[in-house]
């Protein structure tokens, strides 16, 4: 059996956008039945759970003795298993390995950068002198990214699992307009949103957060 | 024939840093030989470029009409076949990918916000508000990271593909002394940049970036 980490209370602020969601959301694309591990933030840094993540965060993933973190990497793994979630050939799967990066290393920086300064750092003074170089380094991204998609559905034409970690990302400006501003990428977070297997990872998700601790 | 672009000129803080350097040394480790593509600054957000990277970075890699943009994605794809870079099976594999994005999306987003502030935002008033939270958050990572290396020679005991992308983000600490604070950290990545493939990949980074443009 697959077990997978996750929250069992998290801020409001970040309710439906813990790391998690991209593991549920992979497991139900390929259609794989997992069991949950609800941790309250305090078990993050104990033994038992640095063991599994050296820097203390959600997910995790778990199953037959093989343990991994990161939620890109087990994203992939999955997809691995599942051509819902990756091409068949090899040249389609390094494609949507290129878009898994990108999406946490070239797009998620600058917008996690802005959710600091949203959430953590709300009313310090220094937030207004750092935030216009944010803005327009998330604004950049997002404009390159509407670029690419154009008239697409998706960034290599079909869903992958690099669609699936973009759209993550995207997620987590939810405090903002910057998507509703470019209807390119509106219209691609409601299609990817729209696949119900979002739906049911995220409802599975939140159902987590509801739980006596 | 496999070919790379990198930059032909860059500020002296980059020099030795851009992410060509990551395939490069992975090419090195695997014992592929490759051709570098020079591109100036200006060239970056050209549409032939473009084409090949949507967010106008460097590194890209192409091989017999595959094109692969992100160091992570690209070192992961050389890895696949040279088990100089991934063990040869599934879950050693998927343990050097987590490794792989751990460093990317989880230890590199700070170290570059602070590479962000010292070097692009010097002098502003508003850093030395900003910049104790970042450096607390990259103290963090660091120790994580140097409490799960213990005595280990290596993140997964062996050379990985992960450890190639790991001791690449540390090296964006240059302009600190965090790494050499740290001797499990400083150690690791005396090992890593001692390899020849290292040391190769570097002398041809820096003979790139010495050309005429």
């Amino acid at each position: 059996m697959i077990n997978v980490t996750a929250l069992n209370n998290v801020p409001g602020f970040a309710r439906g956008l813990v790391r998690d969601l991209r593991v549920r959301w992979a497991l139900e694309e390929a259609g794989l039945p997992y069991a949950e591990r609800l941790l309250a933030h305090g078990d993050l840094a104990g033994a038992e759970h640095r063991a599994r993540q050296p820097f203390c965060q959600v997910p995790t993933y778990e199953e037959d003795g093989l343990a991994l973190f990161e939620s890109g990497a087990i994203v992939l793994y999955i997809g691995a298993s599942s051509t819902a979630l990756l091409p068949e050939d090899g040249a389609g799967r390094a494609r949507a390995s290129a878009w898994a990066f990108a999406a946490l290393n070239s797009v998620e920086p600058p917008i996690a950068q802005l959710a600091q300064l949203d959430f953590f750092h709300v009313g310090e003074a220094w937030v207004a002198g750092a935030r216009p170089g944010v803005m327009a380094a998330v604004r950049r991204r997002l404009d390159q990214l509407a670029a690419w998609l154009g008239q697409d559905d998706y960034l290599e034409g079909r869903f992958t699992a690099g669609d699936l970690l973009m759209a993550s990302v995207l997620r987590n400006l939810r405090q903002t307009d910057l998507v509703e501003e470019r209807p390119v990428l509106q219209a691609y977070l409601r299609r990817c949103e729209a696949r119900p297997a979002f739906g049911r990872a995220l409802a599975a998700q939140m159902a987590g957060l509801d739980s006596p601790q």
